[in-house]
């Protein structure tokens, strides 16, 4: 996300200065022109930056924050993405102290990790969330918007970081827990010739980096729980029906995903 | 599946008559030149075929081909073209009597019904499956292998009933008992909005043919059910993962179903 970031904001214009702790992302970066100078040491940098844009993992953000804060603009923008928002939301505010910090969730990545898989055509069309639990200045909100809005993202919303949370539960964390759990049902390497776009589809994102997944679950456990939970009760109520024979039970709860699906044909 | 089928021949410069106890769909085929002659009452045509092709429900060949068994050809070619295998082929074959018969499985299709959404494409570069036991004659599957490939299919196999229900039970129909369990998992209409592609992928299948597919599982029943307590296996296992912290047993999961994909990659 940090190198599909820096790619678009570059093609868009921006100064972008690229700080990472691997030379290697910095020096690809370089050469690709997705940024104009890259940064090792924090403190060589920071200081001219207007808007920093934290696209690390969850846990470490607030860390970083505190261990540069000195480094930071006093009217600098600090911006983190992080896919989940109601675990560390807290944390953040009180680490980025008074400087203006906000919280986003650009709803686009790849399933492969590593700045060579960036692209700063991620953005193009998707959803991007901004959290407000009402305590956010209305121009933070603003300028979060335009900015997306000049990515080229889709839909901009504001939701709460509980109303995100629950959202992203159900639509993008249990889907990943699912598509995991069925390429892993049994082994299935044979199959490989015979597979057709239905299986292809459903374990698409089952190819997922394996770092910063299990610290998402985590984050946002309770949650996540109850979504795989409601799930697997699904799944049992259709075994049952199936069990029974009860092929009127199977039809209707076909023509209810049907009608449901309806909805969200783009 | 029929009017895909009698498109894509015509196509190919066969002579296609359309059989349908639905006299509209028997007209939408007439006018869009999808066949060259419609027929309600098979003794009419039935002897002027040289090759009939059964797309109906798997529960329904075997009397249409007893009721109409003296109006074909001696040297007929009967192809049926179902989803499941193991437990129609037999009953099949006994109606067919001494008439040549085989059962093949084109893997391709559409998540709507009806003929207004038939296509000559969907054969092409799919998957085509054909049935054998042991006991088919071998100048049948050439025969069903020359249109497969004339139609356009990619990969053409040879299974038997039972590897074929097997491989269909996971990869098409636990695929889609998922899609409909994810679907339903609970009242969703207000994230429409927020849908991104990892949800859109693995329920796109949850628009699903109510009458057809409760039919396809029952005549797969017990193979599927043992899929999907694999399945359920599979998401308790990655839950006790997430319930118990366990970031390392969640990573190792992802790992494997990372590495398990990528097999599978197009």
């Amino acid at each position: 996300m940090g190198g599909s970031y820096a790619a678009r904001l570059k093609e868009l214009g921006y100064t972008v200065y690229g700080f990472d702790k691997d030379q290697q992302a910095l020096d690809y970066a370089l050469n690709n022109q997705m940024i104009d100078q890259s940064c090792l040491n924090p403190a060589d940098l920071l200081g001219k930056c207007d808007l920093v844009i934290f696209c690390l993992y969850p846990t470490k953000i607030a860390d970083w924050i505190k261990t540069n804060h000195n480094f930071f603009k006093k009217d600098v923008f600090l911006m983190e993405i992080s896919g989940v928002k109601s675990s560390i939301v807290n944390e953040l505010r009180q680490a980025a102290d008074e400087l203006s910090m906000v919280s986003v969730h650009p709803m686009c990545g790849r399933e492969s990790k590593g700045i060579q898989f960036s692209s700063p055509e991620i953005f193009s069309g998707s959803n991007f969330i901004i959290i407000d639990d009402g305590s956010i200045p209305k121009g933070h909100i603003e300028l979060s918007r335009m900015l997306a809005a000049e990515m080229g993202f889709g839909k901009i919303s504001v939701l709460s970081a509980d109303e995100h949370d629950r959202m992203i539960a159900f639509l993008s964390q249990l889907t990943h827990v699912i598509a995991v759990c069925l390429m892993n049902t049994h082994e299935n390497s044979h199959l490989v010739e015979y597979t057709g776009d239905s299986f292809r589809d459903l374990t698409r994102i089952a190819r997922i980096n394996e770092s910063m997944w299990p610290e998402l679950f985590l984050l946002n456990k309770d949650i996540l729980l109850e979504e795989i939970e409601a799930f697997e009760a699904a799944i049992s109520h259709f075994k049952k029906a199936l069990e029974n024979n009860d092929r009127k039970e199977m039809s209707s709860l076909m023509v209810e995903s049907t009608r449901r699906r309806e909805l969200f044909d783009k």
